[in-house]
């Protein structure tokens, strides 16, 4: 994994001053950096009897669509409001200044199912604390959280009741 | 692809009022259904000699990620203003109501690379015809767009000047 974060890019004071910013775009531009990372995630939910795939808009897509196709499991877009257009559950999370919400459909999961929750990175863990509640809210179980990149200064596992494997840490 | 329209689910007056939106979601939760539009998708391609894969967010990532990992090609990820943090392209266009604009990193594509633009649906053409500006801009070309569904009777494909390829039309 030398290779990939050879292939993440710190952008100082992005989004805002103070901030510094890792960008993975340098990293979706190598396909064998790419096809890497997606063949371990696949191998980390091996024995874990994962039943679907959800990913939270945007950047989880790019990491959650190759790793349902790759398992060939049903995934699951978790989006911002007005997104979704059938029935939705919500949940509403504190960012530093402000609000989120993060919906799903009703009918996304049936009660009982496993889902992974992937994310490219994993910071103050807030939004995937709200992915947590959804799937509940839908009673299915949360198996494994997998982010790419763990900020683990700022102790986001701390707020989230399923384990978490994160393949990169700052 | 009859079981491919069957999975594609009508809401009515969504966004807003009016407007029959075809939801993807369904689809997305049927893993055969989904590994054939990504191999079909990936079959649209071979020949063309494509370099890189392009996609906007969100929903154009679902179908773009995998594709281009299947494919072992580039990923570019087009994006809303704000959300890409190196120095970018951007193209604004006008929108029924307002405008809207994407972006692309100036440094994500090279001179002369062939660009499959990805998107799930083909509406009015707006964010199509950007992306090829996009990718005019880089010094690129675009060498086809594959699209999951075309809304037809908007006749957004007289907008682009790179081939059109859509698998579902309405």
């Amino acid at each position: 994994m030398e290779n990939w974060t050879a292939l993440i890019r710190d952008i100082p004071d992005f989004p805002k001053k103070g901030i510094l910013f890792k960008d993975i775009t340098p990293l979706l531009l190598n396909p064998d950096c790419f096809a890497e990372i997606i063949r371990e995630m696949h191998n980390a939910l091996a024995g874990l009897n994962v039943s679907a795939i959800a990913a939270a808009e945007s950047r989880g897509f790019i990491f959650g669509a190759p790793l349902a196709h790759s398992l060939k499991l049903p995934f699951i877009p978790v989006r911002k409001p007005g997104k979704l257009p059938a029935a939705t559950h919500s949940v509403t999370y504190d960012l530093e200044y402000g609000q989120d919400t993060v919906c799903i459909h009703t009918d996304a999961l049936k009660p009982g199912q496993r889902v992974a929750l992937i994310d490219d990175l994993l910071a103050t863990g807030g939004t995937a604390a709200a992915m947590e509640k959804l799937v509940s809210m839908a009673s299915a179980s949360v198996v494994t959280h997998l982010f790419l990149i763990e900020l683990s200064f700022l102790e986001g596992r701390k707020k989230l009741a399923a384990p978490v494997k994160s393949f990169i840490s700052y």
